[in-house]
């Protein structure tokens, strides 16, 4: 095994942009570098001047730089090019750096695709929210050949913008006994359920869950919901927001370094991550 | 003992900034950082855009940075302000960052102060070099109180400016049997002896050495040059480049994260340091 050197001139900094940074990606990042001995080092940063902060990654030659809320829009303009996942979507997640070339990613984008991947095309789908993660996951479905859709968002202009979109339904509130909850994908994008005030919400009815066949929270803490910790109960197929968390956080590891991590290893990171919360 | 944790978003970063940067500083606050179990990462950069990189400091954030050739001076106008080290001699190693407010010190001087603190001021001295770490070096002998000294360099200009300035002579070689080398102070501020081509030139004839009470080389690397090999051999006193580095360090620490590490903890880190070269 190779053993990571110690940190100096040639090691390569990935970083991340975020109003309120979590340790994730530094945590998982990290136990990554250690365990492949890659001379890179990660970590979280906040700002309230992206342009500067941008500045600063091409003037420091930083590898690359995970883009949260609220500046996955706002970047674009200041890079040099979109690779496909950013452009479907119009939103940066990802910035990789080739020696001052800056171009736009969008792993949230290629994890939900992945994540659905083996799940029946015909099957309908209800989905809560607007954000910029929920246009992440509609587009991932459309262009994953989904073609039967409901968005349920309070707000008319953000959800119904978001189906016309994508070629989906919208609706401000779910209506009882909606035909696509039956046997279908329901998925949280929202907050709801969340660690941090809203962690006893839960984003669908109890007898809405019962119904459906798969249930996908992209919540990432707590692990586990009430949402999906129902679906569990009923014994429904979940798909969670770790997994969304992970696989994106390996697709930029894979951006940013070239090298592709064994199964072993993302799960030791993942679960090393987690651990520290 | 503290345990540093890990990597996060809470972690404070610290840099340099060099056209051709070490490893000696990474190494030296990494290895402090690990004992004293202080929240803090350090990493080398190099920048073809300083303005950017200063502005980068500033949008993340970035707790302090070094700074070295060809930056000393063209940092000064980007800075909120300077401390007594810097204006002393208008060039900047250090900047501090509080929350974006950016002052510029210099703790070469501060580190050459340190190390001439016991001699004797009427002691004479003879200077090679005219460069900005010559420039630290003479200001700091003269603000010690040294009175009298010779300034020998090649570039007429930069020379004889360095030493109008501060009331030192000048001379562009050294005469042979020149009073201020007898019982005087010999300090080499020149890349003469430097690993990477010239090694095996050295900075005073021997005889001249002989003459001398104590010889200064400010080169670090190789930490033992053919000019200090001749003195330590001849039984004069020494300080060595490798005591300027550790102490201007030091000091860049402690402004840094407000802690005074012990003498045993800043000499391992030094020898830390100096093993991964």
């Amino acid at each position: 095994m190779t053993i990571k050197p110690p940190i100096g001139r040639d090691t390569r900094l990935c970083m991340s942009l975020s109003a309120r940074p979590g340790n994730f990606g530094s945590s998982f990042h990290n136990r990554l570098y250690e365990r492949t001995g890659l001379d890179y080092v990660y970590k979280a940063f906040s700002t309230t001047d992206l342009a500067a902060a941008i500045g600063g990654i091409r003037a420091l030659n930083i590898r690359g730089c995970a883009i949260s809320m609220p500046f996955k829009e706002a970047v674009i303009p200041m890079l040099d090019g979109l690779a496909g996942s950013a452009a479907a979507i119009d939103s940066v997640n990802t910035v990789v750096n080739d020696d001052g070339r800056l171009t736009g990613y969008n792993t949230d984008y290629a994890a939900v695709v992945a994540l659905i991947a083996g799940i029946d095309r015909a099957m309908p789908f209800v989905l809560r929210g607007s954000g910029g993660m929920a246009k992440a996951v509609v587009a991932a479905l459309r262009d994953s050949g989904f073609a039967h859709g409901l968005i349920v968002a309070r707000n008319e202009a953000a959800g119904r913008g978001l189906a016309d979109l994508y070629g989906f339904d919208w609706a401000g509130e779910l209506a009882k006994g909606a035909s696509e909850t039956r046997g279908g994908l329901l998925i949280n994008v929202t907050p709801i359920g969340m660690t941090g005030g809203n962690e006893d919400d839960i984003a669908f009815p109890e007898a809405t869950i019962a119904d459906a066949a798969i249930v996908f929270d992209v919540v990432q803490y707590p692990p586990e919901t009430r949402f999906l910790a129902t679906a569990r109960t009923l014994g429904k197929r979940i798909i969670t927001g770790t997994e969304v968390a992970t696989i994106q956080a390996l697709e930029q590891f894979v951006l940013y370094t070239g090298v592709r991590p064994d199964a072993e290893q993302v799960a030791d990171a993942a679960a090393y991550a987690r651990s520290l919360g």
